[in-house]
């Protein structure tokens, strides 16, 4: 094992630090959300900061930099207040991957993705996607520590084929053909070990 | 696809709607979160809300639910101000799991894992860990929706395999067999897809 302290770290080149540091927090979430601005206009970018916040009632958190290709969505955010957030398969991974370039207009078209809407929502789903969440702003707080933003959402709908939820309401992302990531740009498949029934501690560890 | 909307999900079972919720923010980091309280007490707890919050300086980002099982973990951080993080491998990942279970006294006896000390952090290290981050506190914050506690911490340390870090400072995790988790209990293997370059509009998709 190499020990790396903050020194050393500090003293790493800025690209080699962002590739080291991002790799560091485990494997990722990895989505397409799709936001409207106030003039009616599209957008679609792919974030990896989107995480569980609560179940009741049903929140999400999204981390937004200062000043990068993502302001956009932000500001959308903000103005319209609703969004959605679309699983990403193997099979649209490169269209993906390509909205995070800095496109002028929709990035529905420039990438090949299609926009699918429902009446609830006034933000576009990804047609492709077979896991859609519709989300509703609820709160921005901002990192102390390096102005990140925080944004909470409460999730309005979820769109998804009914075969892949199970009896206890688990959903197999897996199944639906949900990615993973790691670091800035690092796409992975997924392939099951084992659920693990609640833990005791007098109990044997038992499947489920 | 079936659409649930609010209503639907505010009607749901609680378990059904804790399972089915946190399904849907796609796969998440898990890690052992090492901490000690002001008497020395070892503590070892599993964790899937780790997120990373910034590259210069060094940030990650944890997600504490109040009056859960992980009380424990924010008390000793908020108390001693260092803690370390801990990538899961298949290898241990039964140990790591009945870390979640309410054991008294030190999780690493009762679960079967051990501690590792670095001269820079107070925190016990997990010694089975090929991926190990040391940890200062830097801020709290309290989510309004829901009153879940935001704790944003800088990396003191990294130790790990030389041989896993790339030229360009990405860290090869599923090299390292670090795994993933989707919902409260399901644990996943990777699989790497490809790692795609800076996108820009006017160029065709590269992998690197």
């Amino acid at each position: 094992m190499k020990a790396f302290n903050s020194d050393h770290i500090a003293s790493f080149d800025k690209r080699y630090r962002t590739n080291f540091i991002n790799s560091l927090t485990g494997f990722k979430s990895v989505a397409l959300i799709g936001s409207k601005n106030a003039e009616g206009t599209e957008n679609l970018a792919i974030f990896s900061q989107i995480f569980h916040v609560g179940a009741n009632p049903p929140l999400i958190g999204i981390l937004f930099r200062p000043h990068t290709v993502s302001r956009h969505t932000l500001e959308n955010i903000l103005d319209t207040k609703e969004f959605t957030i679309n699983h990403i398969r193997k099979e649209f991974l490169k269209e993906a991957h390509h909205t995070s370039a800095r496109w002028e207009g929709s990035e529905f078209d420039a990438c090949g993705l299609h926009t699918e809407y429902s009446e609830n929502v006034k933000a576009p789903y990804v047609e492709e996607a077979s896991i859609q969440i519709g989300c509703s702003f609820s709160e921005k707080q901002t990192i102390q520590a390096n102005n990140t933003e925080l944004v909470i959402a409460q999730i309005m709908e979820v769109r998804i084929k009914e075969d892949i939820i199970g009896e206890d309401g688990f959903i197999d992302i897996e199944e639906a053909g949900t990615l993973t990531c790691s670091g800035l740009d690092s796409y992975h498949a997924t392939q099951k070990i084992a659920r693990y029934a609640y833990a005791k501690p007098d109990k044997k560890l038992e499947e489920i």
